[in-house]
């Protein structure tokens, strides 16, 4: 891997990610200032994701507006790999997805792929990732979805209704096809290959068009289902991608749900989080208080400046002033630790209470086959 | 292909094939005099299909007797890929199968495999496939199976069960066990790749030993699933193989559900039968009366022959004087396919009933999803 080049793909991410490079090898488009004008328009509404770039990159976005100003409907479709425990990186699109949920009034599904990563961890069992797949649709549900509109499909219940949708994907899609997008190999399991027809087949589950808001890393699996989707007589799915969200200790890589130390759960207790954030969050500060002082901290590399920026701090005017108090050396990397961890844990104190009556709430928002 | 070779795998049978040189190379066991008189004991019957080697080979037939006369239960497992009407080479397997249920009254469980043919024939959408699922399911039943102990297993209707069973075995194996197995090539569907698993999942839906009776075509499957079987901590499954049924215009393949000319199906009117054996079943017959009647026949090429063999002069001694008959010339090939005329109209007429009432019974066949 060269110095300035990165890898981006659903299981493997790695290096310092360069967007707009990313943008050029995934063939996508960058959110201009003109669709973003557009989105707030016909929204009613900004989002702090969009004016941020979080989200910054999509597929068809404009065909979406397009229909929806036309009168024609589409439906919201993104997912999650229950590999463990939620954690906060995982929140970005799904609080996207609320967003646009009720600002276009449109169903959502939500899938969560116990089957992909029972294939893809070699120490997971399938009672492993399905009893994940419980916990995260928890998360999920906490996050006030509109249970007319909302449904969640979990692989391994809901194989009954993706299986015939699957397997018209699937005999359109060869081993080739596999290679050239995943990286796949000789020794990649049988049902890795055949995974991605499941991923897809949300995509076809109503008769209009779908968006799908995303982590950039899943678009891989889409691109595939665009090619296909005019071969089965049915529209290419609509993206809109957000950046991989870094883990504690810092960039070059994306925040895993499997690797403890960098990683904040849902589940964390004000404790676990404050010792965390405190002991690995990477700093982009000076090595001590009179050197910061000096020449003041560096925002752009600080993770936990970037959690703020990405999903805590709403604001733009509260998020302005603490990115130039810690430029200017004002503001202490100890001080930015205690504002996010205090942010982190008034979310959490809230997400955990929704979480526990989600408990109740779940069963409704379970998908039925038919 | 070297003049003595032959092709056999699942989607492909070509050449004249040597059930010697199968054996060797499958790495199964040829049936020994000694099995065959330890079925007929067990059994407490002999059956035609074995004296005449129609059944000749076989993997762990042993270990299920000994279980059985240990007293512990075994299953039987049999199927079919819906790619068109059933034919009479597809009947071998089940008869024996029901055979096998009466003498040993056990479960048996029957897999459609609808989802397989959709991915393997490019001509059909998964609607021909399941509608020829079901065709297939009333030949299966009119054979007159135990309702209380058989099972209509249809991938697609039973997926939600098949499915957690499959992704388990799919985890075991790879791409490259799949091309040394099936010869897949990187321009294989993703749907083919993965489906070998499904095959092997009904191996596994008992906590018992599993028999399967098939065609010899299919052993590379279940090979990859006793390879497997140990790792998930399974029992191996155990085979008893038949020799590839001949299409009516001579060796050097199977009878094909995809080629009417070369096939008799279960559908058949008596009219049907006459015109295709007269006009297309090769003959081991002299090119005219006179030299047949100084010459004789050859049983042994000669299609109509096999087919009393094979399946319908189950009397050894009426068939010893066909075959004596034809040899010395006394019998003619049009004599010989008279002879084999009545007996599939006889049979036909028979199963054409039966297959009517199973269209009633059918139902409380189909294997429920838990």
């Amino acid at each position: 891997m060269p110095a300035d080049d990165f890898v981006v793909t659903p299981w493997h991410v790695k290096g310092d990610i360069d967007y707009d490079k990313l943008i050029k090898r995934f063939g996508t488009e960058g959110i201009t200032s003109e669709l973003r004008d557009r989105i707030k328009r016909v929204a009613g509404e900004d989002h702090f994701m969009l004016r941020r770039g979080i989200f910054f990159s999509h597929r068809d976005m404009n065909i979406i507006l397009d229909k929806y100003e036309g009168g024609g409907g589409f439906f919201l479709y993104t997912g999650r790999g229950p590999s463990g425990h939620t954690h906060i990186g995982h929140l970005v699109p799904w609080v996207f997805a609320r967003w646009l949920q009720e600002k276009f009034d449109v169903n959502m599904y939500f899938q969560i792929t116990d089957d992909e990563k029972f294939y893809s961890k070699p120490d997971l069992t399938l009672e492993d990732t399905t009893k994940f797949a419980y916990e995260n649709a928890l998360d999920f549900v906490a996050l006030g979805f509109n249970p007319e509109k909302t449904k969640i499909i979990i692989n391994t219940r809901n194989i009954q209704t993706l299986y015939p949708i699957a397997a018209r994907v699937a005999k359109k899609i060869n081993f080739s096809n596999t290679k050239a997008t995943f990286g796949f190999t000789n020794e990649t399991n049988i049902g890795m290959i055949f995974y991605t027809s499941l991923q897809s087949a949300p995509c076809f589950i109503e008769d209009k068009p779908v968006l799908i808001p995303l982590g950039v890393d899943q678009d891989p699996h889409f691109r595939l289902t665009r090619d296909i989707a005019p071969k089965i007589g049915q529209q290419k799915p609509a993206l809109i991608h957000n950046i991989m969200i870094p883990g504690l200790e810092g960039p070059g890589g994306k925040m895993s749900a499997s690797d403890e130390r960098g990683t904040i759960y849902t589940t964390d207790s004000p404790e676990e989080v404050r010792k965390k954030i405190n002991k690995y969050a990477f700093s982009g500060g000076q090595q001590d208080i009179e050197q910061h002082r000096i020449h003041g901290g560096d925002p752009d590399i600080d993770v936990s400046y970037q959690y703020l920026r990405i999903f805590f701090e709403p604001d733009d005017d509260k998020l302005r002033t603490i990115y130039d108090d810690y430029k200017s050396g004002r503001l202490l990397s100890g001080e930015l630790k205690a504002i996010l961890i205090e942010k982190i844990n008034k979310f959490l104190a809230v997400h955990q209470e929704k979480r526990e009556k989600a408990k109740s709430q779940v069963e409704q928002f379970l998908f039925e086959n038919k």
